[in-house]
């Protein structure tokens, strides 16, 4: 057992930013937590008191409809109160600045900021600033913990283990705050990770990062366990960063025939939302080795963990912490 | 009792399309539950705790604030969380498809989709993919089911009775689903349905669907027990199908001297938002037989009513079955 | 204690509207129901039954993040159920009046409107239309009364009273809700109210409320116990009325150079959102004297006292008010 919790760990970080931060042994005592949270889930009634009378602010500067609902669902399924911000119909327009937005909303008597921002750094710049807890929910192209800790979570759940694993990223690892989550808690966790695209978007020099960079998909296709085939930006066509959309799937896409070649367990992961026909293709996204519908469902019990610990603290509330042990 | 559900009857399905499938038994079944939840409304505490733990998440394509909030409110007072999704603002702009949007929100673990949609037949498609119940919150031209379902409860309490009564349904009848969904809802409970309006806007095709088509609003004034004014979309003027606003109010808004030529005790209904001075003058949406604002109040009842049935469902929740008994 | 609610003294109001309207004693009784509201926020569990079963919509045809979240959660620790509705994404887009939206909103049995509206008596024109509780959350340039009593709280708190206090009121007097609110409320608990600012936005005019009307902040600086910096539009500047932003802000900021020239308890607030180097200096707003962030904390006790006392009035609801005693 080595990949669970070690007794006598705790949870001491008032803020979840990245997973670079992160021992190895705090990404499992998450991994741990949510394997608890997955089975309330499960119930007819999908609530635990954990967070009653705590509120949890959704702080979004960028759209993204499915993970401000994943996170508003695993609060409310923790009894906490949760409210919207999102930046663009905020006092954003009006100019404030992201530290004053920050500090006003943490005057309300906020318990967690959940943040999503386009600039790398930002989560990190509020947790500075105020004494709530701050979830990073995506800071530009840094980090995404929670995403890759439930790809990770749902991994270890199918395979039974990290360990060893060989887990493939494809696609614009570069730019990916999804992928360099994914690197840090997978290495940590003893994954042997490999960066699949064209040169423009996995640079040779992502090897310093520590994992395998290939530039074809199919030559690695019969050794990988796990595929992480990230979203693929239309934009980044129009920095000419690769020629087509139709060569870019040819190249790099999931299909019908590469799954032939594939490890028989060797699963299917895809952060979502799915462009269909580009990275992956209608029958792969749907077929028996595709997790991708799961990991949704586990992105809700790790996002209940993650709430629940930097909730429930020991510094933040010697209580609470009393109902962790 | 002859409009009352029948002993015995109990609520089976999933969903809630459109009265087009419905049986009139079944439609009795949920007038009768809504007449159980108007009764909340009316307490200090307006909770019932029918629904706590689950998740009714409201999936709106379309922009509709009183729509959304009768949902919103119906969902809150049964003791559910409520979840808002505006497709707008949604993943929807990032090109994911119907289908994996409401997958993916299933994945979630929710227990109710409240959905509308522009297209027709977007709720069912919906509803063949997913095992949590779908609620048609409107779809296309095709069906609003919860809408006419709230008109014919608030023309029941009002007269006592459907069967047998004449009921005018004056507008734009060709595109509306108000008038779909009250047509078959009105006609298995054996009211008499007329379709009043221009040719353009209720063709002679209509009659078809069992319906009475008259282009002279004047001819029926004195035979009709209940008006239900369609909003006018002053869109169909570009399109040609009528000349002017004014026009149409001369030939087919409600106006005090029609409303001298009415039976006494003749109802007034609209769904809702009223052009004041179009389809209805201010006085007669005012007036004493104006039943407009019932009607709103009324939704609140039926929609409980239905988020109730298809929340608890036997098939769903062999538990839940048991309160219902 | 002359400065504290009377003993027999109770809350009768069905709205609150503005501060204009308000007695003494009035005033005096929302800020000590605030009070005891205050040290709910400082609780483990920040709520409390008070509203259970209410229904709150936040009616707002403004955007404004930041007062929307301040009522929301001002419900929300009251335990009431809060809506939002705005204006921009409602059915006011399909062209429906603010009296229809209003009534509407009304039938579905809502207990609290809390309104925000571009027009100078928006609310009270919906008080007049509902029996729902309306609070008016900002009316054009006519009142904002839960910002002024938090403004007041703030400064009583700080000072401990209010009665003889000289209160600057700086910027644009003559177009803002917040001043017009501030006046009345501070005016009526005896403090000496300046309004200073350049002619163009402090016309002379402005002394028949009762001000003392300077365009020269320097020369007040020393005998002033509060200065209230309001946000200075740049849409003024497209109008004429100042010359450009450096300006105005070399003459009406306020800065370290000026701070060493006030009293040393004075206090400088701002409603927010702050124009860091226009109307304040960042070393000031983030400074000993600036209770800038207290004033957003106290925001939400003073919206729980009004929403508790606008909910729960004898006339409204005997049982309630039992509870109030």
């Amino acid at each position: 057992m080595a990949e669970t919790g070690r007794e006598g760990t705790t949870w001491t970080r008032k803020d979840l930013l990245g997973l670079e931060d992160l021992s190895r042994e705090e990404i499992l005592y998450i991994l741990d937590a949510a394997e608890g949270f997955s089975e309330v889930s499960t119930r007819s009634i999908k609530k635990v008191p954990a967070l009653r009378g705590k509120v949890i602010v959704n702080l979004f500067f960028e759209a993204s409809t499915r993970t401000r609902i994943s996170f508003e669902l695993a609060g409310t399924r923790l009894s906490a109160d949760v409210i919207n911000f999102s930046g663009a119909t905020s006092s954003a327009v009006k100019g404030e600045t992201l530290n004053d937005t920050a500090r006003n909303i943490e005057a309300m008597g906020v318990d967690i900021l959940v943040v999503r921002h386009p600039c790398s750094g930002a989560a990190l710049q509020i947790s500075r600033l105020v004494s709530a807890s701050v979830v990073n929910a995506g800071d530009g192209s840094h980090e995404h913990p929670t995403q890759a800790l439930l790809d990770i979570f749902t991994i270890r759940r199918r395979l039974g283990r990290v360990e060893g694993l060989k887990v493939a990223i494809v696609g614009d690892v570069a730019h990916s705050r999804v992928a360099r989550s994914n690197i840090w808690g997978l290495q940590k966790l003893g994954a042997e990770v490999y960066a699949v695209g064209p040169p423009t978007l996995v640079p040779r020099g992502l090897a310093k990062l520590g994992v395998k960079v290939s530039h074809h998909l199919d030559e690695v296709l019969h050794e990988v366990d796990v595929f992480n085939m990230l979203r693929i930006q239309t934009e980044r066509q129009d920095e000419g960063l690769f020629p087509t959309i139709r060569e870019y799937s040819r190249l790099f896409g999931l299909n019908r025939q590469r799954m032939r070649r594939v490890k028989p367990e060797a699963l299917v992961l895809h952060p979502g939302p799915i462009n269909r026909g580009v990275e992956i293709m209608p029958d792969v996204a749907d077929g028996p080795q595709s997790v991708i519908l799961n990991q949704v469902t586990n992105g809700l019990a790790v996002r209940m963990a993650v709430l629940y610990l930097v909730g429930t603290r020991p510094a933040a509330s010697p209580a609470a912490a009393e109902g962790l042990a």
